[in-house]
């Protein structure tokens, strides 16, 4: 253990500071695990005179400085797909550095670029805590699970959203309400949109999509939608069909091609992803004959999330040099996008309509004419006056086709809002 | 990837099966990822004529003779924890062959002194198989949930006796019936003692413990209870209470010491542990400031084991040399047991008394003298002259003083018998 390896780290927020923390009071037990003594020689943050709590070894202003010293390893905390995170990384690798990334968007729009310069290098690019925080998933897909091939991947992977979810479906509050609650608790950004919009669950998508598939990751296949049009009623029907919604973010294997999106979905009340509440997260990942592997945790904040990047510093530092995405980077597939609007799946749409003659037979016709069938319904009277709710439980049928019909419904003056189409999930 | 990595496979029963059938039908892809051709070379097994479904190279009827032949990696899937299968690791590793194993009991009696051969060789001794078929959990405690220490491991370990219980909360049928189908079923032994008595889980535990904890194997430390006294009474029971009943391995850290232990415990029903039906295996993981992790997937079966077989020799192919239980074996520290019977938690009681005056007298007098106070209690009256189930909940009281208040119960004529205790999991 005479030759320590050396850490620098860029970024010393939440997730930084928890790294730091970890590595000063348990450094002797993970250095005994990582067979070297692991020492934090520079650091770098935005604001040096900030009160942490702990001291800066090696202050630098300049990031990038720590991609030239003499670190063994650099921690890259400070986030976004370009600029200051990417050029860091980057120079990083190029300099022989191995590299322990937080950062989803930086893998999932340059991933592959990433991992042929860490190859190339002879250096490692790891990135556990960038998928779902302290869950080690991103392991289990890349090191666990590859006997028989996986066939799909399906996680909540945004606590926000999932807190938002779980806080509507227990007060029976509006998504405007509990947004506005998050985020004076601090749970959630001023801006929600990457988080409330899908985005960074379709980062986080990415990634593991990759690491299963043994495909280079492709954000811009993946479909994404958000939270932001679920109502209170949408939770409250779901609830009385047996179900809960959450937002998911699903790659699935279709024949040569791979179905990436993004979407609230409705999922079955017994089951595991049913019952990730508040801001965990959790993946279940089908993984061929092995069967359905479930994995939950705590996936973002300090602790979770610097336990991810520990982990990742220590194997880099037992000399671990394993192919970034799981297979080296020269033999990645490029990611084939698979027909995403033929899946098959029973439908939950809801319409708000006019309470007048004739606005189902109309909605029941459209619905024939594009192949939709229904299996239940409800309709709810409100206030007098007020628009009435229809709520629909489709047979097994296409987004093609739910969309087709839902054209044709929407323009209909007797039809308020943007009609609501959620897909329920089998399992 | 010129250089091809030799396994031989010594024991070709389900889990050998899936091993080759694996390796035959994915090997390509499997070789990309180790970074080396993966060739199976030799095998061996009890007998050569089975009708398998697959060839049989490098065939030998001596399985010692794979320990001194030229394979880089030895697979012992022959199971028990002396014999032919310790021979064969012990003299594989003494040759400098990487060892992956799916032999539990071995593990847990030889663990430490299997470490100590293998690092002193500079080879690998992998057992992902041994702990929970396909879930990755030796791989997840071991490098994954590092950072921040793990407090406790609680886990649904042996799919038998998780099928059972699941089996008799579901039909209301007694212990033995419902064993009795699961052996024409081929779901559990002839001999179920090793299953049902607790005995496997408890081989699991202490290998869950030990990279948990970074603790040598100590196997002899565990107090086990198996599910053999759970009647259908006590299930419903459970149920009334919002509750099911669980056969756990716990290891919890009590200090400086460590409590490990095996029996059946009530679960809430909501939690994550109580939703592993049927033969799944379920581990939920206390990591310390990083929060609770939980595993789940099938644990047993030809698939799931030899996806967790197929994993350690593609990390072995690859090179990864880590310490056999996280930690270099001669930094394992002795696992020095806690008192087990200090532990804290509400406890359920069940009495079969007879229907007389004064018998719920003397018992609640006897609870009281042992300081257990309680917290409900259900009396409920079968055929007239039966037995009378006398069902409580105890508040928060130590396992010691409840089997003091047991030991001056049990005696009574009106007792009939063995009172039952169930310890009542916080979370």
């Amino acid at each position: 253990m005479s030759n320590p390896f050396r850490i620098a780290i860029a970024g010393l927020g939440t997730v930084g500071g928890g790294v730091v923390k970890a590595l000063a009071a348990r450094g002797d037990e993970l250095s005994r695990r990582a067979g070297r003594t692991l020492a934090l020689t520079a650091v770098s943050a935005r604001d040096k005179n900030k009160a942490r709590g702990f001291d800066l070894p090696g202050w630098t202003d300049d990031p990038l400085s720590l991609a030239r010293g003499d670190a063994d390893l650099v921690v890259e905390l400070i986030g976004g797909d370009e600029g200051i995170a990417r050029a860091l990384v980057e120079t990083a690798l190029a300099n022989g550095k191995h590299v322990v990334t937080a950062n989803k968007a930086l893998l999932a729009r340059h991933g592959r670029a990433l991992a042929d310069l860490a190859e190339s290098k002879g250096v490692t690019l790891k990135f556990e805590a960038a998928a779902a925080g302290g869950i080690p998933i991103v392991k289990a897909l890349r090191e666990g699970l590859i006997a028989h091939g996986v066939d799909a991947v399906k996680g909540i992977l945004n606590g926000t959203c999932n807190y938002i979810l779980t806080e509507m479906e227990s007060s029976g509050r509006s998504f405007a309400e509990v947004l506005k609650e998050a985020q004076a608790k601090g749970y959630a950004e001023a801006d929600p949109t990457l988080d409330v919009g899908g985005g960074d669950t379709a980062h986080k998508l990415a990634l593991l999509a990759s690491v299963a598939f043994g495909t280079a990751p492709n954000f811009d296949a993946i479909s994404v939608e958000g939270i932001e049009h679920i109502t209170a009623d949408d939770i409250a029907f779901a609830s009385e069909f047996g179900f809960r919604i959450k937002l998911l973010g699903v790659a699935r294997r279709v024949g040569d091609a791979i179905d990436q999106k993004v979407h609230p979905a409705m999922v079955k009340v017994r089951t595991p992803l049913a019952n990730v509440s508040g801001a965990a997260n959790g993946v279940m990942v089908d993984a061929g004959e092995a069967g359905s592997f479930f994995f939950s945790g705590r996936g973002a904040g300090e602790a979770p999330t610097a336990s991810a990047v520990i982990a990742d510093i220590v194997e880099a530092a037992s000399g671990a040099v394993s192919p970034v995405f799981g297979r080296p980077a020269a033999s990645l597939l490029p990611l084939k996008p698979a027909d995403g609007k033929a899946a098959i799946s029973p439908w939950y749409l809801r319409f708000e309509v006019l309470d007048v003659p004739g606005v189902l037979a109309a909605i029941a016709g459209n619905l024939a004419d594009a192949g939709v069938s229904i299996e239940s319904m409800i309709q709810r009277v409100r206030a007098p006056g007020a628009p009435v709710a229809i709520v629909m439980i489709t047979h097994e049928t296409s987004q093609a086709c739910v969309e087709r019909a839902l054209k044709a419904i929407g323009p209909s003056d007797k039809v308020r809002a943007r009609p609501c189409m959620i897909p329920m999930e089998a399992a």
